[in-house]
């Protein structure tokens, strides 16, 4: 991007500067030239793109037969946060969604996978999910992660050029340098709805989220999750049910609807029961939180290489996060070699209405 | 109410005239001189008041001891919808919370209760609950009503005088006349928690919707609802998830889990596989309804003594219900006595998300 184009969208509100350590970066707050809110202006004008939004389909067999006229991938989709990984300088750098440079996922790096790859590939952009219970973003974790967080390679940029890198260059990028990568689960036709469909039973068996289909040809995806991890999502932010968007629950109650109708499973007493309990078990816990200590909350964990890392983090929460967000004492504290760091998010509407309730108050509807 | 009192509020849009067969009436569409929205002004300008919400409390023993300083009465709180019943120049109307006439109540009024009443007490006012399968405006009735409708009165005004009438009062004329009441479970005084307690629990048990608790010497009331009642009304509606404010469910989740806890209900398995289930059904249906018919609905059925009656309704409904609303063909048609009237509504918005998705069709969150 050059710099008249840049400075036009900083005076416009389209783009904001900022700066972490030496880097100085802009990202786009909007739409710029054809580049999406999210993307980052690297020092030297190289754009690094924002991450598409993937569009979901909500039917196995129509959504195959109607989106996809080739063939195409099918990749696990993971449960965690995205990320742009690159190298400027001889420093990896990882940018958040929104297109800042992320300090919690950049301290991170060399513990999650082989660097040496920017080496090799000086200009390549790895589109990565960091998943895991000690993230500092996300309430939920996918089950096979037991602590910690991992990452997983499931996209490829190179620098300053458009789109992403082909299935096998990114295959094989993958395989010679050893990198941490989302499962593949293989190349598919629109009429191999019976493989797919036995797949997506296997990865609702497992607690999996679901699948990224990708086109060979064109630049065709679409997302399609598990029955079950609707009812994840739910369990995960059932205490939090009146500080997030309703549609986030009736978004999920009707996605798994879909599933279950498609896939065969009305009537499953321990799905219905799971449901049930996704929702119960964090509102009794918002509830008892409210009577024990007047609040509810969400406490995350999270651990740096570096303490000033996680100062930076520190000062983003509380530049991001306001009053809501409030870290533990004595944050961040050594433990076996790094940084914990501990904090907690308040749920406002949720305590205010709880306090309430319990105080014995009357409420007209 | 004086004549030029109320030309000021038809004037100023806070009233409506409104004609049923030979009574000429206004409703009150806003509050006028201390007399709240849904009042009824007759033409000799006497006014029947609206009946005033009653607000809730979301935990018992912290709510009595808030709300209540004396004795108060626990009455059965009945899952129907309210009238208040009165007889002018010999003949009986039952008027809806708006203000409406109602004609599916005011028809069926000679099958519901002995109207001699209004012989020996001209200017009585009933308050009273219709509640039943075969009612035109509720998905949901109470369990112990197998079929049609039934009526329950719980309050007592008389024309022209401000307030209900004492307990003692309403209780001497309901036995006296036999009318069919709402159960009236006895005088408690705000320490009782623990006998309450028994009753409500008794009560979720039997699929009852809750309690109204009636103070002796003031206006105080407070309604407290069985846990069970929640997951009723979602059962009910949950084939309407996209179509009703998403408050009506979430607010019923928060009354349950607040139910749960101060109960000890906590990880109760079949509670929980009935809040499930409560989604699941209805959300498989539509589904399953959109799959088959192309629309998701809900079918209504009562029935009338009179044909005349059930075209007022029809009218009342073409009026009111716009586009949503279909008759079945041949409404109403004869059958044992009565004129049965069957109609849809049908849910725009379940119909047109389940429509796209069932397509095959991508969507962006």
């Amino acid at each position: 991007m050059d710099r008249k184009t840049l400075a036009e969208a900083l005076d416009n509100g389209r783009a904001e500067q900022h700066q972490f350590e030496a880097l100085h970066y802009a990202r786009l707050t909007d739409p710029v030239s054809g580049y999406p809110r999210g993307s980052v202006v690297m020092p030297d004008g190289v754009v690094i793109p924002g991450y598409p939004s993937i569009a979901r389909i909500h039917s196995l067999s129509a959504g195959l037969r109607e989106q996809f006229h080739g063939h195409f991938w099918a990749e696990e989709k993971i449960d965690g946060y995205n990320v742009r990984i690159l190298c400027h300088q001889g420093r990896p750098y990882a940018f958040s969604r929104g297109g800042f440079v992320c300090p919690f996922s950049t301290d991170r790096l060399p513990d999650l996978m082989p660097l040496e790859i920017f080496d090799a590939e000086p200009d390549l952009v790895l589109c990565a999910e960091i998943a895991g219970p000690d993230n500092p973003y996300l309430e939920g974790s996918p089950p096979h992660i037991e602590a910690d967080v991992e990452l997983f390679v499931f996209d490829m940029m190179r620098a300053g050029q458009p789109g992403f890198l082909a299935q096998n260059e990114k295959m094989r990028l993958i395989e010679r340098h050893g990198l941490p990568a989302t499962r593949i689960f293989g190349r598919f036709r629109p009429a191999d709805t019976e493989p797919l469909r036995s797949l997506i039973l296997q990865l609702d068996g497992e607690g999996a989220e679901g699948l990224v289909l990708k086109a060979e040809v064109d630049a065709t995806r679409a997302k399609y999750v598990t029955g079950r991890s609707n009812v994840t999502d739910i369990q995960v932010c059932s205490g939090q049910l009146l500080d997030l968007p309703p549609e986030y629950f009736t978004n999920r109650l009707m996605r798994l609807a879909l599933f279950v109708t498609e896939h065969g499973q009305q009537g499953d007493a321990d799905l219905e029961r799971s449901l049930g309990r996704a929702f119960l078990s964090g509102l009794d816990r918002a509830v008892e939180r409210s009577r024990d200590s007047g609040r509810v909350d969400h406490r995350y964990r999270c651990r740096f290489r570096e303490h000033r890392n996680a100062l930076h983090f520190m000062a983003h929460m509380a530049a991001t996060g306001g009053q809501r967000v409030r870290m533990a004492p004595g944050t961040p504290r050594a433990e076996d070699g790094y940084w914990v760091l501990e904090f907690e998010r308040v749920f406002d509407r949720m305590t205010g209405t709880l306090a309430t309730a319990l105080s014995g108050a009357i409420q007209f509807d």
